[in-house]
């Protein structure tokens, strides 16, 4: 189909690009939690880093995968709950390359297409893409929080390489 | 310029939508704080939520004003330092139009565009955007734990209109 480029400003490879630059400061964050306060620090009753960390790793390839195979399956955090920080920083590099592989299998038609995400989230691809990665960096922010509580410099936000 | 509209996957117009849509979310961030915690209230010698407001608000009007004239201009909180919540709010809901107004400005083809802004971030236009948002939502992430260690319920992170 040949038509006008003029109503489009982003193509899938920036988006890619955009997504794991904002993982590799989630990594940075990762790392720079003391083991012990990576598992057990919070505050006002929400849940320690590890546990955000988890629910981002059980989103970025379990939805890329469901996306791709149009599976609805619902949302869980199984496998992705895991017992160190080294344990989460490979998990969290594993699913770097697995989510390059998977994003050159979705065409750049299909963003536009609506998908019925973990059976729960009936939106165009896209929107689900930019949820998954505004929702990382919400966490994140949450992140800097609790190393700042903590008296620990959080990684510059701006480093994304 | 014909093509084949195959690499492009955001059109201008829902750029401007997640935009907003964000905004909207932020806006409810800054009405769920009490008067005098919107002011005072932080943890870890973070600023308080009217000081990243005061940031937000320097950015989004003064940037896309900057990036429509190609005007270098430095940052600056100047006019963005008010006294209530009432006039965050009201500042927010003028910036909210004026973005509408600025955006129909910035031509589809100058996003892929270099520019300096504030003479310091010195990106295609695209990722200077992206960064406004993702900004925003990053430091409304540290809203929300502020929020939450004063016991209130943030809005739903999800809840965009």
């Amino acid at each position: 189909m040949e038509t006008m480029n003029t109503s489009s400003i982003l193509s899938k490879e920036q988006l890619l690009r955009h997504w794991q630059g904002h993982r590799f400061v989630t990594r940075r964050v990762i790392e720079a939690f003391p083991e012990k306060e990576f598992f057990e620090f919070s505050i006002g009753g929400m849940r320690p880093f590890s546990g955000l960390a988890s629910e981002l790793l059980s989103i970025a390839v379990p939805a890329l995968k469901a996306i791709i195979s149009r599976d609805s399956q619902p949302y869980t955090e199984e496998g992705f709950i895991l017992n160190t920080k080294a344990d989460y920083l490979q998990k969290w590099d594993e699913a770097t390359e697995e989510i390059n592989r998977l994003w050159a299998q979705i065409p750049e038609e299909d963003f536009e297409k609506t998908f019925n995400l973990f059976g729960q989230y009936e939106f165009p691809i896209y929107q689900n893409i930019f949820y998954f990665i505004d929702n990382e960096i919400h966490h994140r922010g949450q992140g800097y929080v609790y190393l700042r509580a903590l008296g620990i410099e959080p990684p510059f936000f701006w480093e994304r390489w």
